[in-house]
This record gives structure tokens, C-alpha cells and sequence, in this order.
């Protein structure tokens, strides 16, 4: 049986419940409006029993007060600095980079061109969550929102010089379907797949300046939990040779196909190696370098140990490097084993107060800030893989350290961790420049002063618009950003720029 | 001491305890992604065992079922359906319409002259929810988000006919910090006022549709407990002449007052009394007729009649009428006798499923969408006045019947039942033309096949705008919007579309 947990914290009394099905949250509702002073009392004896019983220990941090003015001075500041610094040409050293000694000598400190790209294959894995549709009254709730081909000009990304060649959709055999992340009506894009991330390829000046053409496969680490949670009997899964061994959930995710279904005729593996070979293929004809980098946060750093396994294993002679963000284990010493003996480079980025790296098989659910427990208490032997950065909230001025485990665990915490770390023994970089009110995007961490509001990524009035009749409507999608299997799974993408022909299903084939 | 109840209702499970602070509270936080479905059960019990404690009955309804051919059409009608019907002459039966025979045959059926004044007066009151600044990390914090000249056109309210001439703010001398709905901030527009209504006049086209000049007072029922929440020793307090006495609260905010705040060195009370009878002489001796139309929802409902009360009897011979929303009790025999005598006709509307006009000095904070007990269970002569619509959620077929305390209460709710309303035995109007989702604006109870969001009414990243160096920040308010004690105090406003000879203080002296 599951471990479980509820914690529910309030204004101005704080509830909780253990039971038997494995739920931690920290409920954001009433937080709005109020700062978090007194309430977290209760909740956070309630989280420590809960750490108890997970047999894990997280520290209650020293609070760092700094004055307000220095708040006043930071935001004034803040207006009117760039978020981006120049960049380097990082051409000659970008196996070191990728992990080719092992990082040594790289984390600590941190070196600064390491620093940048860490944080690139961040916001490649952030695009993930940024653009996934979870609007359950939409038809296409559980796609990405935009189109592959304007998917980082959406999101601001265009400057990091990849350009989109693939979408990934996932699904599961088992479905759980009141967790399903998937659409309230009948007329759906898809009933059974989720959209779980994208392939990309830099561009030629990206190229030249990190001195290879590096695909990037950005896992998204949300989790529906049809997508995982196949059943109560969690196990070890056997994958690739010998004896390695991996979650059955996460190697589910990765592997599950059917005919039946507009998305998943064929599995994520199956679609992110097809494009990836065929990418490496086309560069390698051309004379070019090529490198696989492999990033995800969450259970998205799960799905990247599967693909690197396997790309290693199938594509000779590609260098291949995961980063990974607060990831869960994932199978056992043999799986570590082999991604050791195949060559793939793992850095996983980790928060000492974030508990998902330090459980097996805990991972998150973004879209209802909940953690999910999906290994039980049985005797794993997961265990973690290759170099660990390791960060710790405590370091950043800009953090509230009360217990918080969604802002402990997300993404862009550990985006803004990363920027402003020097060494374990430097205080937090003072020129870090990546714009600090992301970090709230989808929690609620930032120290007050910074009056920067908590979960603020949102759309106005939840997409509805007024039409000329003065009614309040859901607009249609741009026929562009609607997602068709066709355009998905039979057109040569890695031509990038290039107009797909695309021969739109009936239902989705709006002029 | 007061009744006291907690619900939550949660998927999987729903928890509940019964305390000795009154709250009732349903947590919309999980119904986001889901059909509201078995949750609601245990909840609906645990509502049950609230209500029976409040001596109140609230009948399960019958659920009526529509195919879902018919929300399809629906849906597809109404995209190209105005929301505007054309306009009747009512100039001949202005004075019925505003009680002149206590509403005798005029209710049930509904004429629907009287339908669209309630609907247009309505709006007027809602006008004080959707320009409301909730957002504690701004310095405006709750005052109004546009100033008084572009109130309406902001809102969509200008074909009403009404131009505002005067923003009322109120405070109460008992501070309650923790419950007040203001800023985070230091440096604020006050630190004891709330925006809590405003003073409109019709055009000179709605004037002469209507038949007289009428004033417009609209009141703000979103309860910052500061407003009311005195002291836990709730009790009555004489009002006007002789016997009158009104719930202690509701006559704080109404007439407090101090000399040390910037907004409310003159009473709520005394503002509005001060424009109307300004208004009324201007007119007056233009030798028109005019009129005072006095309009809230809950605790707007309130206060309304206290301001009908001393407007009836402060100014000779004018027509005043209450046109009230959801409004608890507020007075004894004696205060509802007392306005009998005055001549103030009020017309309550209420819906049969909204527990707040059931319950003595129960009345709502929408911010928190919770219900506040403001009486006790002391055994008080809290009476209603006047006459009397009476809705039923049952009579749209738009709407979830489920034990919905926000829902059944939310004025959006009360606008679309009276749009629907024909008579006691008739089915809901099938050429009602208000815009169904308009419902769902800040609760969950229309019918999932409408496909709208609940809770829908939210500003973009809650308000934050990506800046030219790619940082999220909040942008600064427009100087015109920008609430200003001078402006407020001083200025002839009703000579309307004469610009203000303002000066502003210091801090806000924005150029």
C-alpha cells in the first residue's frame, strides 16, 4: 500500500489527515491574500511528520531578513537591467561542458559558461510546462498551446538558437481517467496522449558558437497519472540488456503505443529515436559534430535517463549527456551500470530541500500541485546516476525558506538557484541576472518584499474573450496551433522552416 | 459566542470540522480540473449538518437533464446573439416600476419593464465587484482600479445611461489587520479605506426614457471585516428616531469616521448624503423631477437601506426605493416601521437556495468567498422590509443544483435567474438574452456542458507585463486612476464630464 499523506494548511487553523493514498499539498488558496506568517506553524509540524514518516529530514533553514530597502533599491534596479548577459564561445571546451571529465572541477564552483548552459536546457525543459495546455474545457486540453514552429517565439525562447523539428506525445496503456489530464468534452484532439515534449536542433550560429550541432530532447515532467500509475503493484521493469532494471511507470510512459489511438501508433521512444537518428543521420552526411543533450525536470528527468539509455545504445558514436532537474530515481544499480559502460554523461541538478530527488519514485504533479508516491515503501534499489549539482534554497536571498514543497520542487526555483550559484561557499551571485520574478510563476516562494504575487502565470479571464455581441467566448485556436497526428508523425521536420504538407483529419482541418 | 463551521470539499475525500469561528468555506481550489461529480457528496452532508445547525432547510432539488444536442445548439445560437434587447419608453410607469404600489401585480409574472430595471440596477451594483482592486501587492490595494469617468466604459456599462459622479469609501474604528482587505505595501493610497460604492446620475437620454432624473447609489457588498467585524459582542444599535435600531456593523461602515485617514475624514454616510442632496437641489431647481434609486448585494444590500433610510429622511419628498440583492436582515420592527412611514420602497431580491437574507447578519466575503456570521445565534428581531422577488436556481436549466453556497449567493447568479424569471409557474424565459457565462465569472455553478470555465474573471499573469528587458513587473497605474481624497472631497462632481481641479498629495502626484 501506498504511503500517504494530506496536509492542508489555513487561515487560521491548518488540518491534515493521513491515510493511505500518498498526497502532499500545500494548499495555495487562501495564501493570496495574506502573507505566510503564522499559518505554516501548524502545517509545517504536519510536514515534518510527514518527512518523518518518509524517513527523510529537511532542515528548518536560518531566515536571512535583509532590509527593505535593500528590496527597494534591488527592485528599482531590477526595472531596468537586462535579463541576458553576452555570450561566450564555448566551442573548444564543450565536452568538458557536457560532462566529458565527469564535471570535475566544474560545479564548485560553478563554472560560469557550465552555468549558462545548464540554464539553457532549463528553459528548454520549462517551455514544457509553459505551453502545455491544462484547460480542461478546451478540445485540446493536454497539447501544446502553440505549434512547434513558434513555440519558442511564444515563449521568448528564440534566443537560446534552437529551432523546434518535433513534438512527442506520450500515453499509457492504463488509464486512471479521473487523473487524466485531458479535455471535459466529447471532441478532443486526443483521448489517450498527452504531449510530453519536443526534439530541437541549434541553429547554425548556435552552432558555431558551441562547436557542434547538439539536438536537445526536452522531457515535460508533469504528471498525468494515466501516464504512470499502471497500477497499485509497483515494480521494477526490465530495460535493455541484462540486468537492468526501471520504474514500471516511467518505462511505461516511455514505451506505450496502440493502433487505436491518433498520437501513439507509435511510442515516445519510438518517435524521439526516429527523429533523433534521423537528425544525427542528416547532420553526419553533412560532415557535422552532433551531440545529444537530454533535459527534463521531474519526471521528466526520469523520461531522460530512458531516452539517453536507449539512443546510446542504438546510435554509435553520438555523445550523449543528460541534465536532469530534481528527478526521481529511476531503476537500479544495473541501469546505472550500463549508462555508465554505454557513455552518457548525467548531471543532475538537485535541491537539498526538494524531496523528489530523495525518494524513489516520488514525483510531481505540476497542474495540481501534488506529490504522488509512486513506489510505495518496498526496499528499492534505485539509486541515482552520474554528477550531482547540488543546490540549496537557503543560499538565495530571494527565497522564503519556510517548508514549501512545491516551491522546493519547481523548476523555475531551481532555474534561479542555479544562476545565482557560485560555490557551496560563496554567497549567492550578486550580478545573477535571469529575472527573479519567474520563480513565482507557479508557487509561492519569493520573500515578500519582492511583492512579486504567487502562481501569477496565468491567462486573462482563463482564455475567454468578449466577442462583438458582447458575450464572453472561448476563441477559437489558430488553425496552426492545433495539433494533427499527420503533420506529427509523416513530415521531415529537421529541414527546419521548411512548410510541412500537412493533410488535417476531418474534425481539426479549419481552413 | 458565534457559530462556527468549516467545509471543505476536496477529491478524493471531503474533510470538515465544526469550530467556534464562524466560517463556511467551499474550496474551489480542486474543482478546477474536474467535474464536480461524486466530491460534492460528502460535502453535501457535511453542508447538511451546517445548515440544520443553522436552523435553515435547504431543499435537494431535483436535477434536471438536458441532451447534449441542446447545449450544442445552444452554444451555437447564442455566439451570434446579442445580449441586448432594444430599450422600452417607461417614462409613464416609472413610479410603479419603482414601488409606488409596493409592486402589486408586477412581480408574478414579472413585467419586464421591471425586469430590465432590476437587471440594470444589478449591474450597477456588480460594477462595485469587477472594478474592485483586490490585489494585496498593490499599493491601490482596495480602492476602485479605474477612476469614476471611465468606471462605466471600463465595465461595458455605459449603455446604461449613467454617468458617476461621486466614489464613497468607508472604514470602520475597530481594525482587524489579519481580515482587512489592503495592501501588503507600505507606501498605499490609505490604510483604512475601502472603496465601498458610488454615486450615479442618469444622462439626459436615459432621463427622458425613464421620465425623471435618477440618482444611482450603488453599494459594495464584499465585506472587508474590518468593515464590521466591531467586536464579537455583536449587537444592535439605535439608528435614526426613536425605537430604529440596526445590526452594529453594518452602522459602523456605515457611519464611521476619523480625521486622521485621508478618506474617510467624512462618513460614508455623510459623503453620499452630501452628493445626493447636492444632486437633488441641482436638478431641482432646473425644475426637474427627480428620483433616488438605491442599489447592493449582501452587505451593499445592507447598507443601502440604512442610506435609504436617512436619504427619506433627510431630503422632503423624494421618491426613494431600495432595489437590494441578496441582503441579510438589518434592522428590528421598529427600523423596518420607521421606513414604512418614510415612504422607502424596497424591493428584496432574493433566491430561495442563497442562505444570507435567510440568516440574520450572516453576510459574504467574496474575496475569500466565504460566509461571515456577524449575529451570533442571539435571539435577535432582525426583520425584513418590503416586498419581494423570489428566485429559484431550480427554474434554469443553466445551472448545477448542487449545494453551492458561492454560487447560489454570487450576484452573477441573481442577475441571470431575474434575465430568466417570468412568473412563480413558468418555465425560465427562452428569449433571455444575458450572457449565460457572465455566471461563472467568480464561482462554479453553471452546468459543465456550457464548456465555461469557473471562476473565470482574472487578469493576465494577475497583472504583471513582461517589461523591454524581459521582466515580469507590475506596471504602474495610469495617474488618472490614481484615487485621490481631493478629488473625492472637494470637486462639483456631478456637473459630469467637467474635468477636476485636482491636487493631488505628494505620493501619488503623478504628472
Amino acid at each position: 500500500m501506498a504511503l500517504s499523506t494530506m496536509i492542508y494548511s489555513h487561515l487560521p487553523a491548518a488540518q491534515s489527515s493521513l491515510t493511505t493514498l500518498s498526497i502532499i499539498r500545500a494548499n495555495q488558496a487562501l495564501v493570496l491574500d495574506r502573507p505566510q506568517t503564522e499559518p505554516s506553524n501548524r502545517a509545517s509540524r504536519l510536514a515534518e511528520s510527514v518527512l518523518s514518516h518518509l524517513h527523510l529530514h529537511v532542515e528548518a533553514p536560518p531566515r536571512t531578513t535583509l532590509p527593505q530597502s535593500h528590496w527597494a533599491s534591488y527592485s528599482e534596479e531590477k526595472l531596468s537591467t537586462p535579463t541576458i548577459s553576452p555570450k561566450e564561445v564555448i566551442a573548444h571546451k564543450w565536452r568538458e561542458i557536457h560532462g566529458s571529465t565527469d564535471w570535475d572541477n566544474l560545479l564548485d564552483p560553478l563554472h560560469p559558461w557550465l552555468r549558462r548552459e545548464i540554464v539553457k536546457y532549463g528553459e528548454f525543459a520549462q517551455a514544457t510546462y509553459d505551453a502545455f495546455d491544462f484547460d480542461s474545457f478546451s478540445e485540446f486540453c493536454g497539447s501544446c498551446r502553440y505549434n512547434r514552429n513558434n513555440l519558442f517565439d511564444k515563449l521568448g525562447l528564440c534566443r537560446n538558437g534552437y529551432t523546434v523539428s518535433r513534438y512527442i506525445y506520450a500515453m499509457s496503456h492504463i488509464d486512471i481517467p479521473r487523473w487524466l489530464e485531458r479535455s471535459h468534452l466529447v471532441d478532443t484532439w486526443s483521448k489517450d496522449s498527452n504531449w510530453i515534449g519536443y526534439v530541437a536542433v541549434s541553429d547554425d550560429e548556435e552552432t558555431r558558437r558551441i562547436g557542434r550541432r547538439d539536438i536537445v530532447v526536452a522531457w515535460r515532467g508533469t504528471v498525468a497519472p494515466s501516464e504512470w500509475y499502471e497500477d497499485m503493484q509497483r515494480k521494477l521493469e526490465s530495460f535493455g540488456q541484462g540486468k537492468a532494471k526501471v520504474e514500471h511507470g516511467f518505462h511505461s510512459i516511455y514505451t506505450s503505443k496502440s493502433d487505436s489511438t491518433r498520437y501513439n501508433k507509435s511510442s515516445a521512444s519510438e518517435q524521439v529515436m526516429r527523429e533523433v537518428k534521423s537528425i544525427v543521420e542528416s547532420y553526419r552526411k553533412k560532415g557535422e559534430e552532433v551531440s545529444l543533450t537530454i533535459t527534463g525536470h521531474s519526471l521528466g528527468g526520469a523520461l531522460a535517463l530512458l531516452n539517453a539509455y536507449e539512443a546510446a545504445s542504438t546510435i554509435p558514436n553520438l555523445p550523449v549527456s543528460v541534465i536532469s532537474f530534481g528527478a526521481p530515481r529511476v531503476g537500479n544499480i544495473a541501469f546505472r551500470d550500463q549508462l555508465h559502460q554505454l557513455g552518457v554523461k548525467t548531471l543532475r541538478v538537485v535541491t537539498k530541500q526538494d524531496i523528489v530527488p530523495r525518494t524513489p519514485g516520488l514525483v510531481f504533479n505540476e497542474s495540481l500541485q501534488r506529490f504522488e508516491d509512486i513506489t510505495g515503501t518496498l526496499g528499492w534499489v534505485y539509486t541515482h546516476v552520474g554528477a550531482e549539482l547540488k543546490l540549496d534554497v537557503r543560499s538565495s536571498p530571494f527565497l522564503k525558506h519556510g517548508f514549501n514543497l512545491t516551491g522546493f520542487h519547481s523548476l523555475e526555483t531551481y532555474l534561479h538557484l542555479v544562476d545565482g550559484f557560485l560555490s557551496t561557499t560563496s554567497p549567492f551571485r550578486s550580478d545573477a541576472r535571469r529575472d527573479v520574478a519567474l520563480v513565482n510563476k507557479a508557487c509561492d516562494i519569493l520573500v515578500e518584499d519582492l511583492k512579486v504575487p504567487h502562481c501569477w502565470y496565468q491567462f486573462a479571464n482563463k482564455g475567454l474573450v468578449c466577442n462583438g455581441h458582447g458575450r464572453w467566448v472561448k476563441p477559437t485556436r489558430d488553425p496552426e496551433d492545433i495539433p494533427s497526428p499527420v503533420r506529427e508523425e509523416n513530415v521531415h521536420k529537421f529541414a527546419v522552416g521548411t512548410q510541412s504538407q500537412v493533410v488535417l483529419e476531418p474534425r481539426y482541418n479549419i481552413a
